[in-house]
């Protein structure tokens, strides 16, 4: 299978490069940058020097399309939506790691991304890619909306509980926390080194545009109209998301209750591993892979359940599942090229 | 004035040595460590080489009250409530810079702390040196129970608003997250920092002994039965707090109503400093000072206010306000010794 | 082939599980640990939750000889000397990742590591498995000593050059850098996060253990007498280390000249990776990989020429590598199993 | 005194601001940035909320003339030359913390700055403000040229041993390593947190503008003509430098004898702080502090003298020192406004 990245000096570009270079049945062939074409990958990201010997290039739908099975969007907001309708009229694939067709509303596009929206073709043709719970809907795609990386932490953490009918689905309150990668290769004072690090900061309380995202398919699963109270702080650390999640119980459940309830949820499901009670999970322990881990806590005194999820913000928030996808969409093993142990310490 | 410092080696000391070292009124003739009695405190510390020349001591509570005005207690739980009584007999004024004397109820301090409380009297005698909130209490007192560092944020941050009649107090959610100064100069793997860098962690969920500290005062000023969800995180960081806390709004309020009643609160307060609308403060701007920084959001989606309060955990959750009671105590402004600006970058 | 790892607790053994979980000709049938026998390696690693399912076990060399090919030994200094002799006596391979075989003088191993050396059979035995210089050693050896991760990055940095005939090889400076991961996962003030948390410490000028393993190597290869100034400084940071290697010229070279030599010199060694002119590689430029990056400068005003060169400790300079000297030892290809990106950012 | 700082939104300009503020005798009286004019201090370090009331402003060298008795020019190079003669002319003191006025050669500036020196009348006139070494003439001086970071660290550090006569003062090489607000505010992949977070680079091998002002004054100091090698690292850490300096012994010297040379040198100045034998200062004992503390380790095996030198390089190394010749002009006690203890951890 032919592959082509766009969006080729971004975190998310290369680290699907990362992946694709050890996956046995995609091979890289193009990666696309406007900013940086005719430059070797190598001189970008050195880390890549002698191993990936490719030069990024201007944009060629045409020819593209002639080579490629498959493209990966690794672009900021506002760029897929104009260039995916042309390839999918070519019979090209595409991945879109941005959020260009992840809401279903228009209007909310518009008030979210303060920009109008993908031609709603597209928006109706496109599957979120939340590979766990959207997996059947994958497989068939032409055109994947890949998720964010607040909203996979937080719906996988979600999901299985808010279906049982014991939780006030209108009382979620999500706690996110994120490393700086989440920021994005471009510069700005926020992520200066000298003013990030030993420094914790909070930022867009309730503003993120991920708060559609997560509200949407809260409310697609459950069918109930559910608004979230969520915030987002930047910690001084390179990767790694952790979404603390409060949500009242209407009956009283224990801590080894809940966990029965994920650990079934997800038996067939390799990259949600549910901890076992006591333990709580840290950023670390799923660094440079692509699981997402989750614990929880009953709080006997309040009535609310805290859950713990995390990810690497780069990986199961980005790039890993967006391969992950490719590996649905292509009826390959769901790990194909991700069964990677996380590196610790 | 002459002070001791007993407990010499942790890090809640080497802050009062440092702020007393620029006092003017205060002069320290002691510190007291039993494991390292006989020690420079520079062989410990090496930053303090050449400017503090003091050995530490094994405790001598009749030769030490002959020559001292004032303890400040920097031990773990469990050491203070043996050794207080003694000092108060003899006139010897003590800040406790340890949970020993802070929860009024026995059965409390049985349960949070897993083991006997302090001698009644002498609790009833303590009054929580919450500076703003009990400034004259600590005016008059003998025996001062310096808060918690979780409890000095969350708290400075949370009465205001509770007192307007237009909360929901029990409602009240507090994500608190620390940086790892926080644990102490102990060893353990949690301390440990190939661990802990690139890491962030949860722990301790609805489990804290800080708990009880937040209910108590929470309690006390509002006359209601309120009981809080709190969590704790520990981030990558050496120094600083951030609670971000949510509590329903049963009217609706804008941030800059919010912030107006806290303007007003504190307006006689030097050490709490509220940031204007569209702002948030973050642990470095208070690195190494005496302030807590606070910053609000009204969240008109969900009808929730988001708050978010920071301090230095080690000086203004710890050494910093203990000298700001000493402070009080003695009728010295409230600033002396403390007007220090924040360190930045 | 089946594999055992000795000293199952520490970092060395839980980066070669990592390895090992991936290649594809060799098993990880048994993990020894004392401290630690009965316990689940996801108790003490929760990051290979659902992925390594193996107890860790008491050390028996009769029962692991019976299922055993291959034993690493990723234990401290004066473990492996009493045990490799057994199992080299049935058949097994020994890896040792510790320092007990590197040294070919008893004389120069009681005086740096001071304790009695290894068996003088066995010493002669071992093979020094610095896999790019000493590649056809390994393969027909039954004991590898793995080199220590400051002689890797500092040896495959110097030997191409000293062997040129235009160095003065008595003027050898190292300035070398490492991240605390070096110093494993016991608990010391010296990797207390606080203490070293945006802090640079120099440690053991001209004292590390380091120093006799780099001068034997050095000697051996020149054939001269060599004497290195050897300085260590830890890093706030998790994985890597960089040699800053200083040596005189005693001709004119110009850095192209330099790195002509060195693109020869490892042609066909694919984890030895030449950086062109004008670049530097950094630490982070290698992470969790096996890739040793070596850059230049030569100084024309000084007439030194200035090497720096780069690994992750956990892996070039030690699992990695050792996962290396298997695949030579089995005459497998060299990278596999470890033909992965560095993880970047 | 009245007191101006122009370049006021870098961190050499936030640091003498925090030393003002406290400082009994200076009063800061103006801020002067052009693309900051017209906004207030605390909006852009909104450390200094509540406590610094300023408003950047204008330059306006007449105005600031009549009202300000001395200037601290913390702007970038090429800035300060054009300016300080006006000032100068009128009466202003001026301490320069750029590199305008160090090199006095015309020849060295224009090579190693890349443009044209400043006016020989006014190089001529301004006394390099190293202040243990040049403390008499600092006290008369109308313009200092306030010393470089590293030069700081290292000359303190070299100075005394070079003029023993059992030195080779042709063999220095210095090791440098800087935290990263070294660089400044200035935005750039650099210092990017995800780029720089556990991350060790080398940059500016032998080509460091901090060269020819080393070798400036050790020429000065010896009568010799020196020149070193000097290679400087970019540590993942807010704060701090430290200088290994490696310097060929010609007549043995222990640790002792050396330690013995530095307390006699250093004894009537009180931020140079040497360190007994088997200890070596790290960068957090002189965090936030204007110290410069020293150790060192006489390799006999290789016959050279390793010096350990640190510095906080916004303190010591920019901001603290030119405080500190502002005490040294004006005759005030040499540690007013900066006798404060490292903040530590």
């Amino acid at each position: 299978m032919k592959i082509a990245i766009i969006g080729g000096t971004g975190y998310g570009a290369v680290e699907l490069v990362r992946f694709l270079n050890n996956h046995p049945y995609a091979e890289l062939k193009a990666i696309v940058s406007h900013s940086q074409s005719g430059v070797e990958l190598s001189d970008v990201y050195p880390h890549t020097t002698d191993l990936i010997n490719i030069k990024m290039e201007e944009l060629d739908i045409d020819a593209l399309s002639e080579v490629i099975d498959l493209v990966f969007f690794a672009t900021p907001s506002n760029i897929s939506k104009g260039i995916i309708p042309s390839f999918i009229e070519k019979g090209v694939k595409c991945i879109d790691l941005s959020g260009d067709f992840r809401l279903k509303s228009p209007d909310a596009y518009q008030k979210w991304y303060q920009s109008s929206p993908a031609d709603q073709n597209y928006i109706d043709k496109a599957v979120y890619g939340l590979s766990e719970i959207y997996e059947e809907q994958v497989k068939g795609a032409s055109l994947i909306a890949n998720p964010g990386c607040f909203p996979t932490a937080t719906l996988l953490a979600l999901i299985p509980v808010m279906e049982q009918g014991f939780t006030d689905n209108n009382s979620i309150i999500i706690d996110a926390k994120t490393g700086v990668s989440g920021a994005g290769r471009s510069l700005s004072l926020n992520v200066h080194y000298s003013e990030t690090n030993d420094n914790l900061k909070a930022y867009k309380l309730g503003e993120h545009k991920h708060i559609p995202e997560i509200e949407q398919t809260l409310q697609e699963q459950s069918g109930e109209d559910i608004q979230v109270t969520f915030s987002t702080h930047l910690v001084p650390m390179t990767r790694g998301i952790m979404s603390t999640i409060y949500i009242d119980l209407t009956e009283t459940k224990s801590t080894a209750d809940i966990i029965d309830i994920y650990k079934e949820y997800y038996k067939n499901h390799p990259f949600v591993r549910i901890r076992p009670e006591g333990t709580l999970p840290t950023t670390k322990e799923v660094y440079g892979s692509n699981y997402c881990d989750i614990g929880f806590h009953s709080d006997q005194r309040t009535g609310k359940l805290i859950i713990i999820s995390v990810i690497d913000n780069l990986v199961k928030g980005a790039s890993g599942q967006a391969i992950q996808n490719m590996n649905l969409l292509y009826g390959w093993d769901v790990t194909t090229g991700l069964n990677y142990l996380p590196i610790y310490p």
